[in-house]
């Protein structure tokens, strides 16, 4: 038994996330398409976190374990990784292909994620990049933006943060949030935003909250009481999807 | 009568060049549908340079003239910029719309223009900007492609890197390079060439040619044969057009 473990950069546009759907294209639905060709064996992909309808990826992490004999091979890791991305549309791409020991497991052992969360600040649209940012064309407070940011660092509960629907099914909304920086470049603004884990929607529910505030629709505080609120309704709208790509996933 | 100047930005991937046609979706006829929407009267728009299908512009250059009286009023050219924009599909923006004296004109005014050829030099792509490079997967000699691009600054007969089907509609196939760089960006090698003039592919000639070059398919010497010769049969096959941006006209 080999277990690969693969680095995985995607324009998530035309997807519905991360995870395998019947009836719908997704990620992992279109790379164990493309793994089952090569291995001739269906696989089933364990990834460190579910993309969203819509959100990128510079480095997802994702595992399979595979008795192929022709793997834990380095050489063969490559020919597996050339392979795949031959028969993966060209939004897809493993960027690398690697054996590693059994017990690692993706999603159990990411210490970390990073997101960003990319905001162009202007009225013209850029045509090049246009996939990869939401437009807000009002004037930005970035100030006031970073020092109500600054409220959510450290362990606190994110419920306010969290998408409704999401309610039910999750234990606990505790989370840490280690690093967030905004910075500004050129017409872009990016938010990153590095927590032990995130809630469902909870980085485009903290950006749309972020908006809300540097557009000068909430006062300053707003961070910190709708943080206390505990209550989806005090936070902001949710930030487009096409905006947000896992930057990095840390072990 | 008012002339206006715009500048545009456009992802060429899904039209069929600048120029105008009848049954194909055209950079050139997409902006005049959208300003015939505006305006409610037919204009006719001149451009710097027509790109060719799948060819990208960050800043190509065209006029047209109008008697709307609205126009030649700086506030209105806003209006009229955002109006043609909100027409438009997202993959192709006006930066800018600038009233300009009568005896202005794009193409006849142009001193010189500068495009942009990108490489990705990497066996594996980029899922976000798959769009604007072309794959070479090969080893690159990059000093020896700067040393043999030399070779094509100053003025010459540039016959060897025009299109053969031009051959019969152009006058002279004399043209000025007057920069060339190739720098090197992580994956991505950038060809910028500047001159007052180019020939139908010559910048996807030129490269194709140093392309060769730089795998070692082509001998040190051989832009100075190519150039020289001035038959297209002697230079390197025509770069893809995804690679190809115009970045600037100069006046």
């Amino acid at each position: 038994m080999h277990n690969i473990r693969l680095v995985i950069a995607y324009d998530g546009t035309n997807y519905s996330g991360w995870q395998i759907q019947k009836n719908a294209k997704t990620i992992q639905g279109e790379i164990e398409k493309a793994l089952k060709k090569i291995l001739r064996k269906k696989v089933r992909l364990i990834a460190a976190g579910r993309t969203d309808s819509g959100v990128h990826a510079r480095a997802q992490i994702a595992n399979f374990t595979t008795s192929n004999p022709a793997l834990g091979n380095a050489g063969l890791e490559v020919v597996l990784q050339r392979a795949v991305n031959s028969k993966l549309s060209r939004d897809i791409c493993i960027i690398e292909a690697k054996t590693v020991p059994l017990e690692f497991h993706s999603r159990f052992d990411a210490k970390g994620k990073i997101y960003r969360y990319t905001i162009l600040n202007n009225r013209i649209d850029d045509p090049f990049l246009r996939r990869y940012y939401c437009k807000v064309p009002y004037k930005l407070n970035i100030a006031l933006m970073r020092k109500e940011a600054k409220v959510l660092l450290g362990r606190h509960d994110f419920k306010s943060f969290q998408a409704k629907s999401a309610l039910s099914r999750i234990k606990s909304t505790i989370r840490t949030i280690k690093k967030i920086t905004i910075t500004k470049n050129k017409q872009f603004i990016h938010i990153d935003i590095e927590a032990n884990g995130f809630l469902h929607n909870m980085v485009r529910n903290i950006v749309g909250t972020l908006i809300e505030i540097g557009r000068g629709y909430f006062p300053e505080g707003s961070m910190r009481k709708t943080l206390s609120a505990k209550d989806r309704t005090k936070a902001g709208p949710t930030a487009q999807a096409k905006g947000l790509t896992l930057l990095k996933v840390k072990y």
